[in-house]
């Protein structure tokens, strides 16, 4: 909460100017919520246009120790952005120029609003692409893949965020501007605060520039989708392709329930006896792509899939791939309320952790669907709920008590792609120890000591 | 310096047993060096074989105020490994395992004192490998590879050693034992404290165990060599064929002084003239290969190569590395000592920085050999002076200064790959803000309250 929030909005309008600072009831609602469907309303909403200006923002802050929270598209997944404590929202929405792309070193320099498929296509004209591709990458923004350390279907072949990273420029939460890393890849001067402040979901500095490594496009790119009768086959297809030497670049699981929400928009003639599907991207030379898919297909088959198709053109690979990205926003035909989790485990620890998942569906009497990015071992899981039945919201949250427990007891990890924010802070628990969590806490207070940008989250 | 030293070595003696604590003279040299060539006498050293005994040597060096300094094969350009202040070292060479290769999910987890190439030949029975190859792979250890974000030729393509580490386990300074990170590649909980160990010098804990990733052989590997008139041609080569798409497994540049040191090793028929030569690796499938290949011949012969040789077998490839990588301890023909820098700059800018250094030298009347990993732009420039004549060594010292300056107004930077240590400290504040060094020294001591832990590294 905002002490004198009327002396505050006159201060921050003298700072960026009348209109760039919302206030009423209607504009705060917009910037209330994000992906997980919760709502906090900010006190005011502020759109600055330089480091410079959220310098003078967050100077503000601490003066008058009131809560700051960055924001981008608000896509994300766990409440990152989510003014849980009341407070002031930035809004990066503005700061969305693509300063350079660099042709010549592989790299682009973005502000932090830019919106990742603006800066695919802007270097898509030079042949070159970002490797984060998460499922939103339609809307959501740079800051936020760095804040999050977003990956998406092609971290199995490309790594994910923090790979793509070379330096930033970054507002500390005390109004200090700093800058980390270095153009070349190769740097070793100093701690690593580059990749400190990737993946901190906006908890220790406000970045304003960040200069991106970029990939040459592959030649060619190939998509098959492959059914299974069995959901444990198709577990076990993902770790014999990967067995094999292949990297595919995406190798994405979805599981029948899954399938079932976005049936009418498919054509795919799925068998009835169908459990699971897989979606296998392969891209690289010609030659090689094709020999790929050729061997892929033979896996496939040997880990007795019922049907294997290759996408004919760059328009049916891009059907398919529309389908696997609508599942997430679908799944509420299933039931109203979604818990949503971003659990990764050893890739060859999949088929178990499936059928683990499934055993716990059973037990607590619970739907869930799960499906996501099965080569790197990230997999969605969503329990399906009715949040008007106390009783199966409790089931719910039980069931993913115990698909948390399973996945560290597969040596697997709480968040793949989404973060902690407010969503799993309960939990981080279970997979740090006490004295990790203490020594984040203490960086934390290094760059923030009144801490007032994002309070609570991560660490509750 | 360690007060009541005798007393110490009786407790590290009880900690670790006897036969595990060197003291003699004898044994304390082979313990002084690395490749400096500066020497620093530790007072003991020993040789921990589980976290729990290095926990338990920390925890003395609290108690007693000693500096302890870690060290893996002392093969380190950056003095990271000197015991500076006196003080215990701690070999980690009998901490050697490979405690498991997974071709599953392409890991290793590995004990610090696991040579480079032991890992590279365990990898490789399972058709993988491990990306980081730092010339001196055959005897420097990982912990070694992790402490100073070690690179290498191949980094060009497959990354440095911050995008091979998974996971690990370090002792604190304080003695205790965390975890850090996680075995999917994707894994967002909390701060990146796998990452800031990862380059932080043997400063903020002891690497006890790595998780480390691996990547498939490729199918198949060629070599170029392109032999060029002139060093501004060579490195507009260098830049032509990253702006053809191409991405090379390594792209190696070579001036005519370094070739001049090894020249008796070679049978390459270098015309008189020849000033820079550049051996480039092109790996991958088999087709794709044979193209590039090709493609790469055309570039260098447009950039105005005098003449361009393909290895014809894995005997020839083997034998233009060997040649590539006894240059660093050639050099001392030229002078008999030698100032060894490894700046990088934005691979663009390498024709001019390469003329750059040239006027340097002249102006300084130095000889300066330089070669090194032109692909990512990291170039290891080496100032050759007799340092018993003192005008020349003050002469090169200021060449070096001036080569930092270049480096930096290129958008550059001080260490590519060997780190701070105490050979760069004194130019640390060069290239970061004064505030981001003040950050790394409060995260230094989060770590290290007492700083006990290789103590005047990297900040000085």
């Amino acid at each position: 909460m905002v002490e004198r929030i009327g002396e505050v909005v006159e201060k921050l309008k003298d700072l960026v100017g009348e209109d760039r600072v919302l206030t009423s009831m209607e504009e705060r609602i917009c910037y209330s919520y994000d992906a997980t469907n919760q709502k906090f309303l900010p006190e005011a909403v502020v759109f600055p246009l330089s480091p410079q200006e959220i310098s003078s923002i967050l100077k503000l802050a601490n003066e008058h120790k009131f809560p700051v929270v960055p924001r981008g598209a608000g896509s994300g997944f766990s409440g990152g952005s989510l003014p849980t404590k009341g407070g002031i929202v930035i809004s990066l929405e503005k700061m969305n120029r693509i300063i350079e792309i660099d042709p010549e070193n592989f790299t682009a320099l973005v502000e932090p609003g830019v919106v990742n498929i603006d800066l695919q296509m802007a270097a898509g004209k030079y042949g070159l692409f970002f490797g984060p591709d998460p499922s939103s990458f339609r809307f959501c923004t740079i800051g936020g893949n760095i804040g999050e350390c977003a990956g998406g279907p092609r971290a199995v072949k490309y790594g994910v965020t923090r790979e793509h990273v070379l330096a930033l420029e970054v507002v500390l939460p005390t109004g200090e501007i700093i800058h980390t890393g270095a153009r070349p890849i190769k740097s070793v001067v100093g701690y690593d605060l580059t990749r400190l402040f990737v993946g901190s979901e906006g908890t220790l500095g406000i970045v304003t520039k960040a200069l991106l490594r970029l990939l040459p496009l592959p030649e060619e790119t190939q998509l098959l989708l492959a059914i299974f009768k069995k959901l444990y086959d198709a577990g076990k297809a993902v770790s014999s392709i990967m067995k094999g030497k292949i990297l595919p670049s995406a190798l994405e699981f979805m599981d029948i329930m899954s399938i079932r929400c976005v049936e009418e928009s498919l054509n795919l003639g799925i068998p009835e006896e169908a459990e699971a599907l897989l979606l296998i991207e392969i891209d690289g030379d010609k030659g090689s792509v094709e020999r790929h898919v050729e061997e892929v297909k033979t896996i496939c088959f040997q880990e007795r899939a019922l049907k294997v198709d290759v996408a004919r053109d760059k328009r049916e690979q891009k059907a398919l791939w529309n389908i696997r990205r609508a599942i997430s926003p679908a799944l509420v035909r299933l039931k109203p309320y979604k818990i949503n989790e971003d659990v990764a485990v050893p890739r060859s620890k999949i088929p178990e952790f499936i059928e683990g998942i499934s055993e716990i569906g059973k037990k607590k009497n619970v739907i869930i669907a799960n499906f996501g990015h099965a080569g790197d071992g990230n997999i969605h899981i969503n329990v399906m709920v009715d949040n008007k039945d106390p009783d199966e919201l409790k089931r719910g949250k039980e069931a993913i008590e115990e698909i948390f427990n399973l996945t560290l007891s597969l040596g697997g990890t709480l968040s793949g792609e989404h973060g902690i924010g407010i969503a799993k802070s309960a939990y981080i628990g279970m997979e740090l120890e006490p004295s990790v969590i203490e020594i984040m806490k203490k960086i934390k207070d290094i760059f923030d000591p009144n801490n007032i940008l994002n309070p609570g989250k991560v660490f509750g």
